[in-house]
């Protein structure tokens, strides 16, 4: 099939910055020093490539991600990097799993749900999810009072993620780190689970990274300079043009607007209705002519389609079911 | 079913201010006077209420819709208020099919597609789709020679709709409807179609008035002081609890965030990742709590949701398929 010839819009992903991405992370962050965060990509198909890369664990954000990965047969070690009250979802699946836990509720959730393995969440900066260090040992014992297996530590350093300047960057990972070597000698187990795309390289206390956006990249992640490059893009097409701006059919449902609006090649983005982008381009445009409109925040844009095309040039490799979608 | 037993996060409607919504709308812009919009919910067990109040004809944004509306049995009058290029799927339906043109390109898409009915879309001062009014006698006369039925035209007056000031607001739609009063004297056709939640009671120049999130309602919509109560949440637990803030389970995945960040009452939102909001209570929480979280803008939001619960109290009354997602 040729990629014009898509229903419009389309999400695609450009297959050879797609392989130099997952071959380039799989260089820096060999088998199991990568445990791939799900939730960027929503796609067992893609999971699988990175699984033939060596990546055999895989991070996930919601019971559907475990659940559908589970499902596809990627369930060799998969992590809910979150809290869960309803745990029963998890001890019903045919996986090995394990499950975030940072208070004694959600250890009870755990232990309650049939899950055997946690690792012990730990604040290291980020105003989200995970107990102070000093209060790690308590509920890692909390744990193994339940009966349930400690296999250590994660830890995210969240709001070191985007920080443009990387040596500001570091500073913020190393505190972050110093937190969570603190927990993990007082916790215990094997795992030290921490850092993300922005962090790959700067992390060294994580015995496992748990970067995703990486595979796809988006603009906010490629102001880095990272060595990953953008590979996510929606095709839309032009339906009206104007003087001076024309208009395509990619609109704020087929994009995540959380980092701003989403950037075109050659035009300036004025404005994003609901399935409308109001650009002015610096060529002139004509109506039915492709554009291919770059999202500013990959996870969100992801979440809102079906099918991600894999395209090469004109033509589309592949179409894999953004299977992963939901709650 | 209860709806604390709802997973999270849930799309919740409140039975009580949807109904009264949609009564208080059927009162001011009764039967064919009002074309629903049903992008704002994309579920036809909503726009069935919607037709049982009385309005038959509905407004869509995307073929999906009108494909949905079509198959639901709601096909008497849709018109795919946006242009199109490939009308081949409008074409095909069994169901009386209207579609904006403004355009020699989109009359001949519309044209070639096997539509029999087109409004002339007239740009009324939204940078956006809809042809200059100097330009409308020569789009209709296009559409004429190509055997199309002219209904009339259409014109969104999209800059008008979230400004604060009632006055200003009227002004703003005054001046729209004026140009797309010149563009009508030349089409021809018994069709002015305009408007939207924010100019229902504003716009008189308009036979039917396409308003769409009346029905919900946001944090954007409400500040209007409009007759319509914000009907739309998305339920949440609360997952984890620190000093000074919580979290629960409802992120930019679950949300449409272009308006900005949600709002929940008696806390202060910091912030939302993929899966979570952190935000301050004013009153203690606990793990496992629910909290009610209001979304800035709804049409985004509804379409990451699979299902539309409509509550009452603490009653799940109905779930509702959002059923007119993607494209």
């Amino acid at each position: 099939m040729r990629a014009a010839a898509l229903r419009t819009p389309a999400l695609v992903a450009l297959a050879p910055e797609l392989d130099h991405n997952l071959r380039a992370m799989a260089r820096a962050l060999p088998g199991a020093r990568l445990r791939p965060h799900v939730k960027a990509h929503k796609c067992t198909a893609l999971a699988r490539a990175q699984a033939a890369l060596g990546h055999s664990a895989f991070t996930c954000a919601t019971l559907r991600e475990m659940e559908g990965m589970a499902a596809a047969g990627l369930g060799d070690d998969l992590l809910l990097a979150n809290e869960v009250l309803d745990a029963r979802r998890l001890g019903a699946l045919d996986a090995r799993v394990g499950v975030a836990v940072d208070s004694v509720e959600t250890v009870a959730a755990a232990a309650a749900g049939g899950v055997r393995e946690v690792l012990v969440d730990v604040n290291v900066g980020l105003p989200r999810c995970g107990c102070a260090p000093q209060d790690a040992a308590r509920i890692a014992e909390a744990a193994r009072r339940a009966g349930l297996l400690v296999r250590g530590v994660m830890g995210y350093e969240g709001h070191a993620m985007l920080v443009p300047e990387r040596a500001r960057r570091a500073e913020l990972v190393a505190e972050s780190m110093q937190r969570l070597r603190e927990a993990h000698a007082v916790v215990g187990g094997e795992v030290v689970s921490a850092g993300g795309t922005g962090s790959f390289d700067l992390n060294a206390e994580a015995t496992e990274i748990q970067a995703g956006s990486y595979a796809l990249m988006d603009t906010a992640y490629a102001a880095l300079g990272l060595p990953f490059r953008p590979a996510l893009q929606v095709q839309a097409r032009v339906i009206s043009v104007a003087p001076g701006y024309a208009v395509a059919d990619c609109g704020l449902k087929a994009l995540g607007m959380d980092h701003g609006p989403p950037a075109i090649d050659g035009a300036r983005v004025l404005f994003c209705s609901d399935e409308h982008v109001s650009f002015a381009p610096e060529l002139r445009v004509r109506v039915g002519d492709l554009v291919r409109v770059w999202p500013a925040h990959v996870d969100p844009t992801v979440a809102y389609h079906e099918t991600l095309h894999v395209v090469d040039g004109e033509d589309v490799l592949e179409s894999w079911p953004i299977d992963l979608r939901g709650w």
